[in-house]
């Protein structure tokens, strides 16, 4: 059944995002703010689920690429997506009836419920991800089969550009990135379009959803004075892999992404062992210190505060803090041999390293 | 009136227009092998006058962007400037009835033919720079004030990039270059689209068949044991500003362009006398020893073999050739404020040159 998105789902879904988007997808308050300021102006952001979408409906991914750290005033005119999925209309001559998440983590979570509001259309319970990926061509859509394009990039200028007969969803990336980079370092984008019947055999569905009741879990079990980390360990299907203090972060900015190294000292149950994580934006691969590998990409990764359960994404890490590292098993559709080639270690220039996959099931049972 | 390409119009107009191009554009002998094979399998050039053009018209330039360095397989499979020119069309849903050159010089002179032939329409006999620049924004259609967009990218896969609601042309520069860089160095564009009309307000007529009427000279000079020299200054309206060995060429590949300077040793009336000429892409400034600046862009600085009057272009530029310098008036749509911003010195970085036109007049009096 589909739903209203109120201001608690909006505070629910900054941390559940956070959670699920394994340290990238960007800073989820802003997005947050963003789409509470439509709920204020008296907004109404409908969310329907993928069975109630109708198989001819035309349906389009919408998020923002580039640079996460976007400015607050530059936030708040947001229609980079908009202006994204309006090219994207104008090129196919049909309006878009609703829009869908790409990602699930950072302020790409949360565009898509502000699209939707500008558009006067529904957002689909899914994404094509699961959680959150660096790259366009890691969604299911694409992996599921429906074409790349045509895709729309824009600005908030209205500058917009329409990509055409790309059949490599990585080609379409490279070239939309580079566009992006070239708009100062940020675009919004409408990409793919797909019939309701494409999303139903490519999405990953009720992942809205359960972002926010990650995030609901998180918040009351602070005002119930339990732990968080199991909260979000029970709403996730996820397991704690290890708690320590980070003790090292080696980050750079390279060819557009956050790559760096994390490197925890456990505590507690854990005191005594290290633990290396390897970053590109997304937290992809921790090995224990005799380099034993404890989980891998695709498999969820989230490094939250350890008292409070707070995401930490990669931009955030620092010395000190106290982490917590919950592993929860990546969806079927990112398992697969087809997806596994594009979202899979070796995806990320890990050729040596195998994809062992988490025991569990995403997502709760509830769910 | 009206003519239609020659195989020796072809030849002609390769070395014409190498002249022209003044050091920039690319080989222009591959662009007529590739023009000449139309020809070989049957194929009709047309070329139609300014004049000629329907007020009505719905005009496109088109040619290849990125590095002008490709192999000779790739050109003879050139469809890439085609392509953009189909991707325009579907985005405006008209057909293109003319293509025009953005400009002369390198292959950029031939693929505008080449394209005529593919898709069966004429080529105007004019283009947008009167010589090759580096980068789109530098043509007299947008500068003249034609709207940059829609514009298309395309590469000889097919896949096809629309660029739309651009004003800024130099924007749109930047965006199709990085997706040229990203398409393996090279793609083909149409851009900008405009009327008869606006093609009869901005476009500087007769720049094909001067490029030809150049290389014919050459040619004839060389068989009449006369100076190829003379020839090009007398139907170019051009003048000889030095002639000397080349003692120094520091040349770079730098964001996309190939930057440098050159130095050349005088002989003749000039021995005793150096210049240097700094280089990005064509050539831009030469000075005296004594840093007097004998000619600055918009004018033509083109280098010929002394003996020969061959064009040598930057990428063939090396120790010991002997080179003719000739100066070229611009033509007088590159020489008012607005394109002077856009083309004279200080758009190339050179915030301290001022421009100080040569004297004389662009193009031959039997033109």
């Amino acid at each position: 059944m589909g739903w209203r998105v109120t201001r608690a789902h909006l505070e629910h879904l900054a941390i559940g995002a956070g959670i699920l988007g394994t340290g990238g997808g960007g800073n989820p308050y802003l997005g947050k703010l963003l789409a509470r300021s439509f709920l204020d102006a008296g907004g109404t952001i409908e969310v329907v689920t993928v069975g109630e979408v109708p198989d001819d409906a035309l349906v389009c991914s919408v998020g923002g690429m580039g640079s996460p750290t976007i400015s607050f005033e530059r936030l708040l005119r947001e229609n980079e997506a908009l202006n994204a999925l309006r090219a994207l209309e104008r090129h196919i001559g049909r309006a878009i009836t609703h829009v869908v998440p790409s990602e699930i983590g950072g302020s790409n979570s949360t565009i898509p419920m502000v699209v939707a509001v500008q558009a006067g259309i529904p957002v689909i319970d899914a994404d094509g991800m699961g959680r959150a990926f660096p790259e366009l061509q890691m969604e299911t859509f694409c992996i599921g089969g429906v074409s790349p394009t045509p895709a729309a990039l824009a600005n908030y200028h209205g500058q917009a550009i329409v990509f055409d007969h790309i059949d490599d969803a990585a080609a379409l990336e490279r070239y939309a990135r580079a566009v992006a980079i070239q708009m100062g370092g940020r675009a919004g984008y409408a990409f793919p379009a797909m019939s309701g019947n494409e999303l139903k055999a490519t999405a990953i569905p009720g992942t809205l959803s359960l972002a926010i009741r990650v995030g609901e879990a998180v918040l009351d079990a602070r005002a119930a004075h339990r732990s968080p980390i199991d909260a979000i360990c029970a709403t996730s299907g996820g397991q704690v892999l290890f708690a320590g203090k980070i003790t090292d972060v080696q980050r750079e900015l390279r060819g557009g992404f956050a790559r760096g190294v994390v490197i925890l000292e456990g505590f507690g149950r854990f005191a005594g062992e290290i633990v290396r994580v390897d970053i590109q934006n997304e937290n992809l691969i921790v090995r224990a210190g005799d380099g034993r590998i404890l989980a891998v990409v695709p498999d969820l990764i989230c490094l939250v505060d350890s008292d409070t359960g707070e995401p930490l994404t990669t931009e955030i890490l620092r010395y000190g803090l106290r982490a917590t590292m919950i592993g929860i098993p990546a969806p079927s559709q990112l398992r697969t041999g087809r997806a596994l080639r594009v979202v899979g270690p070796a995806a990320f220039g890990y050729a040596d390293v195998s994809y062992v996959p988490l025991p569990g099931v995403y997502g709760s049972a509830e769910g």
